[in-house]
């Protein structure tokens, strides 16, 4: 797909254009803010892009153990300081806010280092792999008045922006059911099974498109290791909700396809958002199952009118996350999704991990959102 | 879709020509089968179609309690006699086999006068609502040496055909997992919850394509019935198979959007069958993920090669379940989807029912496939 | 698809299901439309299943020269009566009207004889071979005050239908351009190119939904016979509009796929229509350009609004054309689609073909629309 | 759709990892090729990134007339030298080829100043606005024993190469047709027609997949332009083949939705390309008609077999363009999308748009091709 190739690629260029070496540079950069990327793996190279792009922020520093792998992030012709060292970074006056994308593992103490150094941070997903850990983070960073932000990527979509304002707003009505599948062949991670994996994404949507009165107070999951891989490459997760419908998530590291798919449904409207056609992200239906007072089945009405297909904006997501990111810490205010919203989530997954080792009995979230 | 209206159109009322009313027609009747059907309801009219359409069957009576519709669907043109009596119908010594097609409630009382009655007999899903009522039937069936057979109609569809031969025949190579997903805006139903309505399609399938050497061990269900129609609209169904994948359902009334896709995952292949995209029913990708003898789940490597899409034909199932009921008949033998079909079926939704009820706690299926 | 085989089935037998042999049934009997079917080819079984399924029609006749295939279609349980030769139906008073699916080659000598005959004519596409033809029977029917109806099925379909509306009400604003697609590996006609094969539908689709002060001024046509067919297999037309939009349909007997898609670009909506996707048959794009009063090009907008899918009956668009046929003979009015639509279609595609014998020589309309 | 802005936002810094200012790095860089790139437009930086991307060479210059557009392409982070001159960079002894990204208009003049400089070059479609301008051009280079390469991106991706193999391998059989389709809501360009913005792809497409021994003949176009742009806004061009088949191209700047489909019909295989599908690129089908030595039509025969996707390579285009220039430099020999290959595409489209102000009259392209 060269158009793709073309639109997502050239965004990896532009930036606010000021001219590099002038002295209103060297004026303008002491209005900056002071950044540095910790990881220089998968994701690394996105937040590098991504950050390089928002004006008013001076990427400083790429770091990673292997130095190589962050030289091969910024590229040849890149004037990015990179080192294999943390103290570098947090010797550097100047970086004010560190982004971290390392193993999932290390998150916990990298966080509370850069936290303890005053520095801000936006982590990967999960927040942490123990909910304690999580929790003192949370604290630490409130106790600091620091930004503490989770990169829930997805949530800075135009999508999920939309689907969050459809639920939040009321237009979908009372909440039915809501059913996401996220399977693919993917990389069998050596450190995760599928739902410690995936499922964070679609946890951390439903944390952020869930209408307030409505909350998981339960969770069971199911799944399966049929090659051997030592844990579940197959899952299948299932909320159930205060108001009584069911959020299911099928997570899936063996399917031959790539699905993407989420329906809400609701009594006024229904919304199906497929990730994977560009053209028509979101479908909203004005269909549904209505019921007379009387429970008597055949007093069922329906509801099948027309669907509509809002026009999103197509701009690249973890664009959003630097610039909320940015806009937190100046605004001294939390971000869409903070620490609170990473905490969220883990305390699912580690139940919903539970859950999955008793053959899917069913484990209560009490107090856990 | 003016073509489809026109193919299947068509195909209700080509038959096989000979000329009715003739002396070699009467001679040849004699060595018709004769038949009737009864139940005029939604399924009704497809099995007069289907039957009037199989040149050595002599369909002879359509019954229903209310003889108008039974008038209704045989039309104002045809010769087919109507009643609302099945007196009548077993009274008619030309009447060999009985196709039935009345609410689920009746079918245990209804089969089992027309075994009696030395008659054969097709019969729709489910075979039974209780599981004892089903064993005495095939019982019965047997010890009278009659045909019974289910109408699992989607077992004589090309595609599950071809997904039969290529998980039997192995080129699957070992399942790994089934995904199948039936969702709609569907007809709430007065005398059955969302699993009864349309798990049978499914677990019918399941029972017609798994391989010899894997059973359904368990299932769990879980539901939920978000517009309080006092049984569950959305449904979750989960089989643990001998061999340690998962066979999973999703069955829900309330879905905007209509999906009938079945993923099966194998060692060797991996099959998308979607039913709605009569173009590519079946796509077979050369896809999956390997291990290494070593359990290092860095080891794993993928296979990421071709797919196909084999050319099916798109017969009419319904007519395939006719040719089937007659040739089973004459031939003496069991049909491909006989009475143990249907109480396996019902074995696995009776312990499914149990599960729902109990929060998705695990049913055994021990001696129930 | 089970679905579908089961849907357009049901629909093939249902009727008004009053219950035939009884008296009042023969008192009903004098009040109905008696008709009859000529052709018992590829569409007649369509024509017979339609007609019967109209209450206020008797059904009477179904002539084919070879009697054997008449006898097929009405099939062995009908009291239709069948016959080989016209003559019988013509002298069977109580048959007002007559439905003619024969050879086109036949079409203009036997509509002349039923219209002679003082028979209404609903008639397959094309009217008939010859222009003269046409305008002779047009003529005929006008001064013997008897309806003559053209088959032009696509216009009873409520895609067709919603686009009409669309487009005559001003909704979608001043029309830019028709885009139709109409390619599938096809059956290579013995009597006819591609263009006279396909065309038609999308001629008469334009004939129906063109707004009225929209005309085509000129027709252009290109083809090619790649497979010495000795007649073109793929063409491409191309219609001069009288406000200087372009029509274009591109008519493939050769294509690998099925495409059935018609573009509309009109200056305040933008519309698709494909008829393979049966839930999502209309898209309504609020989309478009716009040109200040400037004609500087770097003065163009862009309108990039929402998507809209209007829901749509899907009833089968023959029983359309039966209920259609039978009251304008009832109220003695000028059906949707009369002798003149047909006439209009037969021009155009006479045109055409002089073009495509001419290399695409553009060939005026002047007085054909 | 996230996964896309992932997968390739991150190509888009991702190198050859070198590690930058170390020692190894001087010495490195006397073997690199030394290259420019002229034009900071909407093209400009992917040619920037990609370039940046190989290894092999040592991207020194991005030159716009407007210094701050180069600027804003090469990032703040960038140690890539900017210049609104030419000559600054045609002075850089270590400058050996110089890709150019500017306006059509400019491509003569630019080409030659950089060919004579005796530098190699790769130039966008258009090579130049006029037929004799590209001729001069193609000999220049030639002379010069200099590169002169078009960069038509298409040619560099998987489907187009397995395209080519599939058509010159004579695995399609005999051409019957090729179709393509290239609409979008575009640009309506100020200095260009929606053929000459769009049809240079589809021509070079074909320049690269036509089989040797067909070529094409003669061009016809026609267009118009409803929204009084003054000049052609949608547009269908055809091509007669010199084997008689015809080749198709509907180019519109004014639909609703984007498509971009070729099918290729062939006597052993059919080829279907949508470049928006990315899970399915290509689907090869084993479908056709064939005739029997008599040319009677009811001696057709059709093949309906599988359908076959090969799994496809998903790097960017780009990139391979980038490498190709730098081997057809290294290795002194012609690129595969040549001068002469420009020069071919140039020629159609001049005729095209002569047929396009006649009203369709079809133009030789005698000694075009």
């Amino acid at each position: 797909m060269l158009e793709l190739n073309e639109r997502h690629g050239t965004s990896g260029l532009i930036d606010a254009g000021r001219d590099a070496g002038s002295d209103a540079e060297a004026a303008a950069r002491r209005d900056l803010l002071g950044v540095a990327v910790i990881g220089a793996g998968y994701w690394g190279p996105n937040l590098v892009r991504n950050l390089a792009s928002v004006p008013e922020m001076d990427l400083r520093w790429v770091c990673d153990l292997d130095r190589a792998k962050a030289q091969q992030v910024v590229g040849r012709y890149s004037s990015i300081s990179v080192t294999s060292s943390l103290d570098d970074v947090l010797a550097d006056p100047r970086v004010s806010a560190v982004a971290i994308a390392t193993p999932a593992g290390t998150h916990a103490e990298l966080v509370e280092r850069c936290l303890r150094a005053g520095r801000h941070v936006l982590v990967e997903k999960p927040l942490a792999l123990q909910v304690a850990d999580a929790e003192r983070l949370v604290e630490l960073a409130q106790q600091a008045g620091l930004v503490l932000m989770c990169d829930h990527t997805y949530c800075y979509t135009a999508a999920v922006s939309e689907l969050r304002r459809l639920l939040h707003s009321g237009e979908v009505g009372s909440l039915q059911f809501i059913d996401s599948v996220r399977i693919n062949l993917g990389l069998v991670q050596p450190d995760a099974d599928v739902l410690w994996d995936l499922a964070p994404h679609d946890l951390s949507i439903l944390e952020n498109i869930l209408p307030p009165d409505v909350a998981p107070i339960a969770v069971s999951a199911q799944g399966s290791d049929p090659i051997g891989a030592g844990k579940a490459c197959v899952a299948y997760l299932n909320l159930r909700l205060s108001n009584g419908a069911i959020a299911h998530l099928h997570a899936n590291w063996l399917s031959p396809i790539k699905v993407r798919t989420v329906i809400v449904g609701g009594s006024r409207r229904m919304v199906v958002w497929d990730d994977l056609n560009p053209a028509q992200l979101l479908s909203v239906y004005d269909r549904g199952v209505d019921l007379q007072a009387t429970a008597d089945a055949r007093r069922v009405s329906y509801r099948t009118g027309d669907m509509s297909a809002p026009a999103l904006s197509n701009g690249e997501a973890l664009r959003g996350v630097a610039v909320e990111f940015l806009r937190s810490i100046r605004e001294r205010r939390t971000p869409l999704t903070d620490g609170r919203a990473g905490l969220r989530v883990l305390r699912v997954l580690d139940a919903a991990s539970r859950s999955l080792a008793e053959h899917g009995r069913e484990i209560s979230l009490e107090g856990a959102w």
